[in-house]
């Protein structure tokens, strides 16, 4: 008998039929005798409804407070489901994080994962219980208080869940059919990754791609679960995210996919004097405002020895490095600053590339085929990444993706999901 | 430095202002020099929506399910309530039932207090905060489940926290100005009652007055805390439900007041052999179905030795009561049952009764005088009801409330509450 964790999003629970469709999936998975542990999010929309209210009644809604109010959300959607699964004849039995022994940091609205104790959990599976666990949520011991994981914690929850439950696998229902080589509604010849390294789809998620949050891969990855990524509207196989064995050599194409992200917004440093540790006293003063800074890229010294320095961060963060940067432009010495959200950036992805050159030739030669200007480049061990115009990315995508050999031979079909 | 409890309904926190609104009642509740603890309904209609929800996934939803889905109710307008005083500058802290030391016994949906322990509440009243408690909801120590307190739970929740925490007052915030010496949406010149024993005000909700819940009249009389029923929309004094002293002698008006009733029906179990046990066997097989019999009257036995028995139920459990009563018909050997929805109660509570007869005289003149048929009567050592037609209801109110001198000087006004 396998122990299988399934992750619903509030997309998959957003009204009653809903519910009541993941429910029937669940109880099926149960039928084929595997034991089942699920994590939900809560219904539609419910966490942003909740956060309009929250700031209705009070400008700067208090942590503590906000986090018990946004728990209540799985808390209703881990109940009807529980209630559906149960009224399909099956035992099923809700747990808050708290009960679920989802032990986190303090970290109020961001609380890091720093225990699992699944033993409400295992023994109502023992039991042959279905278990409904509340995703997003958490609990700190020494506060006594409740907490959450931040977006995308539901993801989280279910992949921690797996990992101390020792898991077969941990299947991510969505609204898509699994991760695919490119955005599908950009790119129409999109195919679906049947297998990808969770290394690749961490850089993939990294750059831009919203099937899977970054920490849900991460916390697979260091816990070794293996994660199948699937559509909750069709019983279609979507895409497994492995973690190669130590050594182990596999076949993988040089090229996963390809990321892109409006997001981010570009910041430069004009006229910095080039002696050393100006650039490391820029980027102390951007941390400082918790800004997430993204790419670096420094120009070539202009003869009057100064030098220009660009980087990236979220458009939201980007008002707060600009003050920042102000408040401190006597004591760096910089000439002035400018401001760019009209960037977009594209990301190629694959492990393949270790062991094979001539990707980022390859890269450049599509974009200058394609008419499209490179601002910036980055590149790690398997990726490459690229900043241009923000109006000219989907080009870019749809000429990279078919550089690249990526093209399937049919349309991808975009499932229509509800909501996020 | 006083404690005050206070509870405010779902009517007064149905929406972003309201909850505004009690923010600023509660601060000032607070700069006034007292520490405060406030018990909280779910928003409005809240409560109700979920439980929709619930019967839309499950035609019978799993109690331990639904108590998990319905406490999401008060988790959302405690933490929404808190956020809103901490907006103000003055701390505030929400606690669940779990969290408030809350314990119940393990009745979903109707569970009773077992034990409070307030350990969080009294450490963050001594560090200063205004403390906010879910009402409504508690937890089971052996199952470590979370329990409901039924309809009107927040009530017993405020007046079991009051007796708890010792508190010197518990103030009942609803949407009318106090209790009434009868409902003023009927009787124009209704006047509102300043001070009532716990005893009347026992009778008065066990007779149909809304304003407050039996069982958190009840706790407050077990447990000496005096309530004040109050309006949430003014400043207004309200109602004082007190426990006068052991062997006090308090100047009692003779009626306190009259309360009224049409959620009943009148089983009528014709021809019953009028020989010993019948009775008995009669409201066993009743009682079984969960009904509440309320009144029950006998009528003189026929020449031919048989008897008719009728009593009262809540219409709600009126059916099941008729099939239990059908499903034994020869066992206890009746001719026939009748069913009659169309009756209405009225009931006049006061401690003076006890010492001045009468009473009952002067009642059943008055209704004779305004030409109203009376079907059945009962009585305690406070109160008289009696029965009549439905569409006579508001008619011998009037007369009644007239007759005993309670019409006040002027017109009540009533207050137009958003809700139950």
């Amino acid at each position: 008998m396998s122990l299988i964790v399934q992750k619903f999003g509030g997309s998959s629970v957003a009204d009653a039929e809903g519910i009541k469709r993941v429910a029937k999936r669940i109880v099926e998975t149960r039928k084929a005798g595997n034991d089942v542990v699920v994590a939900v999010s809560a219904m539609g929309d419910t966490t942003d409804e909740l956060l309009d209210l929250a700031h209705e009644v009070a400008p700067l809604p208090e942590p503590r407070e906000l986090d018990m109010l946004l728990t209540a959300g799985e808390r209703i959607s881990m109940a009807l489901l529980a209630m559906a699964i149960k009224s399909l004849g099956y035992d099923a039995r809700s747990f808050t994080g708290s009960q679920a022994g989802m032990i986190t940091d303090a970290r109020h609205g961001a609380a890091r994962i720093v225990d699992v104790t699944p033993v409400r959990l295992r023994s109502a599976v023992d039991e042959g219980a279905i278990v409904i666990v509340a995703g997003f949520q958490g609990f700190n011991r020494d506060t006594k208080d409740i907490t959450t994981l931040g977006r995308g914690g539901s993801d989280t929850t279910a992949v921690a869940l797996a990992a101390a439950l020792e898991a077969d696998i941990c299947e991510i229902y969505t609204d898509v059919d699994g991760v695919f080589t490119a955005d599908p509604r950009v790119v129409q010849k999109a195919r679906k990754i049947d297998r990808i390294t969770s290394e690749e789809m961490l850089e993939l998620a990294a750059a831009g791609a919203k099937v899977l949050y970054i920490r849900a891969v991460e916390y697979a990855r260091r816990h070794g679960v293996t994660l199948h990524v699937r559509s909750s509207f069709n019983n279609n196989e979507g895409t497994i995210v492995y973690n190669p064995a130590e050594g182990e050599t596999v076949e993988e194409p040089i090229i996963a996919g390809v990321a892109t992200d409006m997001s981010e917004a570009k910041i430069t440093v004009v006229g910095v004097p080039d002696i050393p540790g100006k650039a490391a006293y820029i980027f102390k003063i951007v941390a400082k405002t918790n800004a997430n800074v993204d790419m670096i890229v420094q120009n070539v010294s202009s003869a009057a020895g100064l030098t220009d320095i660009s980087f990236t961060v979220p458009k939201s963060d980007g008002q707060a490095a600009l003050t920042a940067l102000t408040n401190e432009q006597s004591n760096v010495g910089f000439k002035s600053l400018q401001y760019d959200d009209q960037i977009g950036k594209l990301a190629l992805v694959g492990a393949g590339m270790r062991t094979n050159t001539g990707v980022s030739a390859k890269l450049f030669e599509a974009l200058y085929q394609a008419g499209i200007n490179i601002e910036m480049i980055s590149t790690s061990e398997i990726r490459i990444s690229v900043v241009t115009r923000a109006d000219t990315l989907a080009d870019a995508l749809r000429a990279v993706h078919s550089a690249f050999g990526l093209d399937g031979d049919e349309d991808a079909v975009v499932h229509a999901g509800t909501g996020r």
